[in-house]
């Protein structure tokens, strides 16, 4: 190897984490550890460069929305759809109907809505995941997971059908999860549990990730999907994952291709005593690692190693613990950066 | 006094603090503690409606924006000024002008500037104290504080000049300030420190306030700042003040009269040892009582006893900590409107 890919993991530091299928992102615990100390760089504790750059990797394409058409059940919009993808949709005659909006006369902008016939949520569900099927088996959408999303026009509000996992980017519905950061405090130190994700893991393999984090399947609260994810992601029991606290949200909105990702992560802290050691139970974590804080956001700073959305979560995290200070410039647009996308 | 006014004190309850001149909020301790209690209205810990209602309180008007035009300096806007007070400005040809906006072709915007002759911060600042002195003896601009605030498109962007702080609302300038929630832990349970004001003070008078709050003058950093304001407001020493953490920020938009409000809190938590006892130095603040958490957010939740804008730090502390659960319906909503004005 040569020196200065010793010194700096470079392949990792440039954009091949910009999609989630790159594999290319190969480093160690070694490499973590060394870019992660004080003065592998010097000088850059109060630059938020570094910071404002990883909130850009999950908010990409902003100037591409217009290529997108809203998605409306029931007067309310619910998602968009990338006009190339409508094109596929119109196949589906029964299922996908394309009206004129009345909002500008009619003149140019359509909408995609779910035909009339389809009335109760489970027939939508049935219908939309029949398309779904067909689709995947074109390939058009990849990695079917079988895990079924609530689509809703805000959180709390009407389920009006429930959509295939894989296939919410396609209908850029807005997707909820739960991201929680578990640490310790010794001598007044805050430490975060890092995991690094198995480098068989179809999606961000090899990265590094929180403790905990999942998606918000249809039928589960936030409370019992931390709960369940604890157990299953980190060996830990419900005793003290039921301290787990809510404390906020982050969101964005990434366009890629003819995906439009819109989620919202629902944030929680855990404080874990000193003597607990995660212990993986579903073979999708490699090891997990406990690193200061401070180094912690040295990592976010300087480099890609973790998966995109986890920069948003932990940069929430400092901010709450007192780790960025409103002297550092731009602390309020960073701030606010955490919830770019719809975050409702 | 008849029984219902000893069940629930309802002139605080109705809309007298909507004024920050209303004196007739009177209310003891006692009235505070009893309504504090988890068991005065049952059932209401999930419900929201009382939080959204203190955010209202503080974000009013936004109906009338129309009514106030740009304040424009070097091509940024740093504030908005009703047409009713640009007719007074108008008086004072050697210091405000009145282009007419190329945005929409001149045709109806205009927007105010400063006379190109003041071209220093220095000079801008020295006339415009001039009118505004002029003003204040008119009393159009009442309660006239002789305390510089910093005129900014943007937190951290350079000052263009500095203004009066009574006068802020007038020119609708962003003031920026810093709230610090001051807490305790015992056995697991977290207290706030809440102060209740003096009855002399000129704005809220007798009125719930944070342990440590103050506007962010010219020339001194947020840091700064809150260990001074500690000093002052709290009796709270360097070596204690100095673990303050800043946590991230806050912001509203109240429009009420020629007023236009546009402030953004920096927001800091302090834990404090169990044994402190605050100490107010400075005669602004009657005394203080330290109150369970729930029991604040029963008080924000059911009265308006509290400063509006520390409702909106309070609520900030309450998510922070987990006293909001993603389960209570508007969650997200509550969360976003806590930055209702431009917090940049």
């Amino acid at each position: 190897m040569p020196s200065t890919a010793r010194t700096f993991p470079l392949r990792a530091l440039i954009s091949n984490t910009r999609s989630s299928r790159a594999s290319t992102s190969s480093f160690t615990w070694d490499d973590v550890v060394r870019v992660s100390q004080p003065d592998h760089v010097p000088h850059d504790s109060s630059d938020l460069s570094g910071f404002f750059e990883k909130i850009e990797v999950c908010n990409r394409g902003s100037e591409r929305q217009s290529e997108f058409i809203r998605f409306i059940i029931e007067d309310q919009i619910v998602g968009y759809i990338h006009n190339g993808f409508v094109d596929r949709l119109r196949t589906f005659k029964d299922v996908f109907v394309f009206p004129r909006s009345n909002s500008d006369g009619g003149r140019f902008q359509s909408y995609v809505t779910l035909h009339e016939i389809l009335k109760t949520p489970e027939d939508r569900t049935r219908v939309v995941g029949e398309v779904i099927k067909c689709l995947g088996e074109e390939e058009l959408i990849p990695g079917i997971r079988n895990e079924l999303y609530p689509v809703v026009s805000s959180f709390g509000s009407p389920v009006y059908f429930s959509l295939e996992r894989a296939a919410a980017p396609f209908f850029g519905i807005k997707a909820y999860g739960v991201h929680m950061n578990g640490f310790v405090e010794k001598d007044g130190e805050k430490f975060l549990w890092i995991g690094k994700r198995s480098e068989v893991k179809p999606t961000f393999p090899g990265m590094l990730d929180h403790l905990v984090a999942g998606g918000l399947p249809y039928g589960i609260s936030c409370g019992e999907n931390v709960m369940k994810e604890c157990e299953e992601e980190a060996g830990i029991p419900q005793s003290i994952s039921h301290k787990a606290v809510p404390i906020g949200a982050v969101s964005y909105a990434d366009i890629e291709g003819y995906r439009y990702k819109r989620d919202v992560l629902f944030c929680y802290d855990l404080k874990l005593p000193d003597s607990f050691l995660p212990n993986n139970q579903d073979g999708e974590v490699e090891s997990f690692k406990l690193i200061p804080v401070k180094n912690v956001a040295n990592i976010i700073r300087r480099t890609h190693f973790f998966k995109p959305n986890c920069s948003l979560v932990i940069i929430d995290f400092l901010f709450r613990h007192g780790y960025i200070s409103p002297e550092c410039f731009g602390y309020l647009d960073l701030l606010q950066s955490l919830r770019s996308g719809d975050c409702s």
